[in-house]
């Protein structure tokens, strides 16, 4: 065994040891110790900034474009968004403990399901170093143990961050920051299952492959967005412009911004002209099917590979549907399985659409950009999950926790 | 590419298109559908049973063990049960379309999150043939489709069952079985994440570990069941023997039967020689730490290993401990995390064993045994999950099945 496997099996046994401590934390401990954290992130800002700044001189002698350099960079602003941020999670209902159901049995025994912290969490992340404080809050509120692995951009920043964490009085080990950023301790962290409960990626696809391919254990994790919308051919035409150029333009980066246009043939002659002038106020390049581009002149034939891009971009593909099974099938087909939106004035097409699309959020004459755990209310959000299994949507603090089954009894035996 | 591989992944491509169907089915046509199901195992037993000769013929060719055959064998009382077995089925409450929640935001949109089908379920098992007609409709009940992998000494019988199940009015490729039994079409089963959603392995350790290792998807599985009961000072000690007695002899090669007894000991000399006595009468073989084997004659010493071990046998091991915190560390270091007992009189005691033994399931003065799908309620079990995402414990209808999000709305944009 290597001494990076050797000493990332030795974090994964302090966790497992650190959350059964946290498991028995109440809600007002953790919460005076994420409060405490905050504080710490705040009274440690200078050294923060020292520490990001040699980050950011080795990301420029590495030649980081300067959008990698921005996402890198930390300043007063971000450091104290980051402490509010803490404070923020302090101040949201705790799920461990909650009743989830009981029951009682004609044997006389009485079955609870009680949530409760699911353990070991790893988090494997890029570049940006608010990641750390994020994601190391939300596992400790729900009473988990976290190891977190950033990347090496980021190094400098994510140690001082997490010394910061942890000298807040927290069990120690709660929060624990692996101090390599090569391959092999991905690696090292992916296989060992019986320290660590669930790993989430954070980051892009080739990170996300590797731990897929690599993981024995569960992993929760967002693949892509490939957001559709819809235009029903008994669409109110005019909010479908709005709801377009809203879920393509009202922040393109990010996963729940639309990518591919789907128009009801019924509708496209009256429909593209409409929202081609409004998205070309918006500077959007469209691409669209050959239909599409025989109605509006501005437009870049799409290929097939169109249908399947995440552009995280100013560009939208436009296809004309000659059904709604065609759009459900195109989704259901080339989407992610993310979010995807009609938009109709018919009831009925409207259920049709929402009971068959395969997606984690099917929406009805709202923008894609809905998506997201502030708008669903649950205050904090650890991602967007795209898988089907145990979270799928956006993930709270409940997607945090497992539960178990306690019975009692009076001495119940099944002979 | 070679020819299994491209064979399974076809296989994968009908079980989704297969899935789309099967969520568009009513609760009522998918219990007809089962009722057929059941129906075509009785009209087919004959079938069956020839099928069934065939293996078994294999079987002693090759010099299975008497028990392995006994577990191959269909007799027509066997067929009649597995035909019920479907029945039950139908009989159950469907999960899909439930609402498991909905609210409504500042915003005006409203929120529901509704279950619906997983999708597509592989299983892969070993010799029982009995598994192919269970899981097959307990997925079809969920409205997943199913590619089934079961094991070479049950191909005939497996084939026959599956024809028959095929032949019930389901939804094309709702139902598959693999006609390979080799370890490649378990690989290529595990390495397809585009078309199967979940894996769930039912056999041995290895079979399981394979899995794991191999899979890109999720795996709910079954590792061990190495139970406990703790005998605590203030235990009703009559009551301990009853439950310790029960949980290690009413069924012993059971996952939720007892492997370990953790004895107290303020108790032990009193305790031992009750408990002792009784399990001797059950011809129980009894391992026990130093402590143990000095107050009880009749016992083998335990070595390390025998803490770690599941015996499925008329085995028990037995520690004496010198506090409830010596009690609850011992099994979430050794235990499987599966069925934990404590017996006391105590309240305050009780609950904190439930709370910080880190099982999925933790009973208080109850036996072990109880954790069951069929005593929980559940009707129908798919397995005892020792995993902690999705589905922890008895796994039965709803951990078949995932939620999405519905969100309606009239025209919201987020800018």
């Amino acid at each position: 065994m290597s001494a990076i496997e050797e000493s990332i099996l030795q974090m994964g046994r302090q966790a497992r040891v650190a959350a059964y401590r946290l498991a028995q934390l109440s809600s007002e401990e953790k919460n005076a110790i994420l409060r405490a954290m905050a504080s710490s992130i705040r009274a440690n800002a200078a050294a923060l900034m020292q520490a990001n700044d040699k980050d950011l001189a080795a990301g420029v002698e590495k030649g980081l474009s300067a959008a990698m350099l921005d996402r890198l960079r930390l300043d007063e602003a971000r450091i104290e968004a980051m402490a509010a941020g803490i404070d923020q999670v302090a101040t949201l209902p705790d799920p461990v403990g909650q009743v989830m159901d009981a029951w009682e049995r004609p044997s006389g025994i009485r079955i609870e399901q009680v949530r409760v912290p699911i353990g070991t969490i790893g988090i494997i992340y890029e570049s940006r170093p608010n990641v750390t404080a994020d994601a190391a809050a939300l596992c400790f509120k729900t009473g988990n143990a976290t190891i977190l692995r950033g990347g090496s951009e980021a190094i400098h920043s994510n140690r001082a961050i997490a010394a910061a964490l942890a000298s807040a009085g927290a069990p120690e080990h709660a929060i624990q920051l692996i101090p390599f950023t090569d391959r092999e301790s991905v690696a090292a962290l992916a296989q060992m299952d019986k320290w660590l409960d669930l790993i989430i990626p954070r980051g892009g696809k080739g990170l996300i492959e590797t731990v897929v391919s690599l993981a024995r254990m569960p992993v929760i994790k967002h693949y892509d967005g490939i957001c559709h919308l819809f235009v029903d051919q008994a669409a109110n035409l005019d909010m479908a412009v709005k709801l377009t150029v809203d879920a393509k333009t009202q922040k393109c980066g990010v996963c729940n911004a639309l990518e591919t246009l789907l128009v009801h043939e019924a509708v496209a002659a009256k429909f593209l002209p409409m929202v081609a002038a409004a998205l070309s106020a918006k500077h959007v390049e469209l691409r669209g099917c050959e239909k599409t581009c025989a109605i509006i002149s501005d437009c870049i034939p799409a290929t097939e590979e169109d249908w399947d891009t995440e552009y995280l971009d100013l560009i939208l593909s436009i296809k004309v549907v000659s059904s709604i099974d065609e759009a459900i099938d195109h989704i259901n087909t080339h989407g992610s399985h993310h979010t995807d939106t009609i938009v109709t004035e018919d009831q009925a097409t409207a259920e049709r659409f929402l009971r068959s699309v395969d997606s984690a959020c099917v929406f009805h004459n709202v923008s894609n950009r809905f998506a997201d755990g502030g708008e669903f209310g649950f205050g904090a959000e650890i991602g967007i999950s795209t898988d089907k299994l145990h979270a799928r949507g956006p993930m709270g603090l409940e997607e945090l926790t497992t539960y178990k089954y306690l019975i009692r009894g009076q001495g119940q035996v099944r002979k």
